[in-house]
C-alpha cells in the first residue's frame, strides 16, 4: 500500500533503512534527500534509493511515508516545515534519539483531522561514526525499535494501515518494536544509552589528557579499554541535540554515576566493594 | 634450555599459557597445580599440561621456570613460600595485575646471589570471566605483555638465558613485550585498565539498581550498553587484590573521572560539550 517512501536525511540510519527495505523485498519507490548532496549520491550509488530528490518538501508531498532520519533538532525543524504541506494521505515517522519534544511537536502539528499522521520512532541502532558510506542493510537486525505511540490519538484508517505496514517493515528488518510513553522513553534511554555514551566520552577525553601523548600505551589497555572508549568516537553533532533535548534525565543519570564512583573510590579496601561487584555481576547475568 | 615449566595456578591465564606453549612448539614438559584440583584437571584435559602435580612447592623445585598465574595476593604468598625453596637454577615469573608490591617482594626474596631469579610480568589479556575452561591458545595474540625489569639487578648467566627464552615464548604467543618501571606500570594501568574496569562495575551496579527489574529494557541499550557493561561481569576475587595493591593510583583516576563527569553534566548545553567530544574523538583516532 505504501508505494513511495521518502527518506529525508540519508546518513547512516536513513541509508540503512533504504538498504533494509530493498533487502527485505520492498517494491515501491524510495526517494531520498540530504542536506549535503554527496551523502544522497552515496546512498543512491549503494542502492538505498531509486532517485535523489532536488527538493525535500516536494519529495515529501509526493510520497506516502516520510522517514525523518536526522538528528533531533533537524527532525523538529522538518516537522514545522512539513506541517502545512502534508495532509491525511501522509504518514511521517522518524528515528530521533529523544522523543518527548518530538511527541509534543507531533501533537501540535499532526495527528489531527485533515493533517498528516506522525509516528515517533527510535531504532536503538547505530555506529560510533555516521554517514551513508557506513550504512548496512543489517543495521537494525536484533535491535529494539522504540515507538512512542499515543493511544489517545484516533488515527484515520489510511494512517492506521500505513503505521501497520511500516511496523511490518521494521520487523522484516530484524528489529523488535517496543511501545513506550515518550517521557518514559527519554528517561529510560538516559540510563541505558545516553549515560553510557557520555561516560565513554568523559573517559576518552580524560585519557586523551593523561595518556594521549603516548599512543603506544593505549594498546596496554587491550580489549577492555577499546570497548569502554569506542563510543568516544561518536560525533558531537548528534549528541548535542540529545544533550539539549534530554538534559534533566541525563543530568540525573550522570550525577548518580558520579556518586557511585565516589562510593566505590571510598570503598576500595572495604567489604562494600564485593557488594558492588556482586551487583554488577547480576546486571550482566542473562 | 627450559626443559620443565611449572604453571602455578591453572585458571584462564595459566591454562592459556600452557596451550600457547604447546601451540607454538614448546617441547619440554609442562606441569600444573591449582588450589582447586578440578581446574588443574580441566587444564590437563585441554592439553595445556602434561601432568598435574600433587604438591606445588615440590613441582616448583623440580622445574626451571615457574609461572605464577594467580591473583596478586596469591602471587605474593607464593613468593614468600618459594623464597627458601628455590635457588639460582630457577626463574620465576608472574602474570599479576599490579607490579609495585610484587617487584618489591622480588627485591626482598629473589634476584640475589644464590637465590632464584624473579621477572615480574603482566600480560594485558583476559576475559570478563575466568577459569581454565575458557582458556585459549590465542589469548595473548596481539596483547601487550608488560615486564617490570629492574636494570640494577645483575642476573646470573643461567637466569639471563631463561629470561631471554621466556620472552621469546611470549613473542611466539603473539604478544608484544614492553618494559616499564614497576611504579610507572601501576600508575599507567590505573588509567588504561583499572579505571575502565571500575567504571564498568559502577555503571553496571547502578543500572542493576535502576533498570535491573526490567530485563527486556537492557536490550534497548544495544551494543553500546553491552560493551560498556561487559567488564561488569568481572570477578571480585581478582579485582579485590588490584584495589588493595594499587589503591592510591586507582583513587586518583576515579576522582579525576568523577570531576570530568560533573564538568560534562554542567556543560550539557554549553559549547564546552563540543570540546569534550572533540577531545574524546582525538583519543579514538589512530
Amino acid at each position: 500500500m505504501i508505494e513511495r517512501i521518502a527518506i529525508l536525511g540519508t546518513g547512516l540510519l536513513g541509508t540503512s533503512a533504504g538498504l533494509a527495505l530493498r533487502a527485505t523485498g520492498y517494491r515501491g519507490s524510495i526517494v531520498g534527500w540530504n542536506r549535503s548532496p554527496e551523502q544522497a549520491q552515496t546512498a543512491l550509488a549503494m542502492g538505498a534509493l531509486d532517485s535523489v530528490a532536488p527538493d525535500a518538501i516536494q519529495m515529501a508531498h509526493e510520497s506516502q511515508l516520510i522517514l525523518l532520519a536526522t538528528p533531533v533538532f533537524a527532525v523538529l525543524d522538518w516537522m514545522e516545515q512539513l506541517a502545512g504541506v502534508l495532509d491525511a494521505e501522509h504518514l511521517i515517522t522518524d528515528v530521533g534519539s529523544t522523543k518527548a519534544q518530538i511527541a509534543a511537536a507531533a501533537d501540535r502539528h499532526f495527528n489531527r483531522p485533515g493533517r498528516a499522521a506522525f509516528l515517533p520512532g527510535h531504532p536503538m541502532a547505530g555506529k560510533e561514526r555516521g554517514g551513508a558510506a557506513l550504512a548496512d542493510a543489517d543495521l537494525y537486525k536484533d535491535a529494539v525499535w522504540l515507538f512512542t505511540d499515543d493511544p489517545s490519538w484516533k488515527r484515520s484508517p489510511q494512517a492506521s494501515a500505513m503505521v501497520t505496514e511500516w511496523r511490518k517493515w521494521v520487523v522484516a528488518f530484524g528489529a523488535r518494536p517496543i511501545d513506550l510513553n515518550a517521557l518514559r522513553h527519554d528517561e529510560l534511554v538516559a540510563w541505558v544509552s545516553h549515560l553510557p555514551q557520555f561516560v565513554s566520552t568523559a573517559l576518552s577525553a580524560l585519557l586523551e589528557d593523561n595518556v594521549g601523548d603516548a599512543p603506544e600505551l593505549k594498546d596496554v589497555g587491550g580489549r577492555g579499554l577499546r570497548e569502554m572508549t569506542r563510543l568516544g568516537a561518536s560525533p558531537f553533532s548528534m549528541w548535542r541535540d540529545i544533550a539539549f533535548t534530554n538534559t534533566e534525565a541525563v543530568q540525573t543519570a550522570l550525577f548518580a554515576l558520579e556518586q557511585r564512583l565516589a562510593y566505590l573510590r571510598e570503598n576500595l579496601r572495604t567489604p562494600e566493594l564485593r557488594d558492588e561487584f556482586d551487583k554488577a555481576n547480576r546486571f550482566r547475568r542473562e
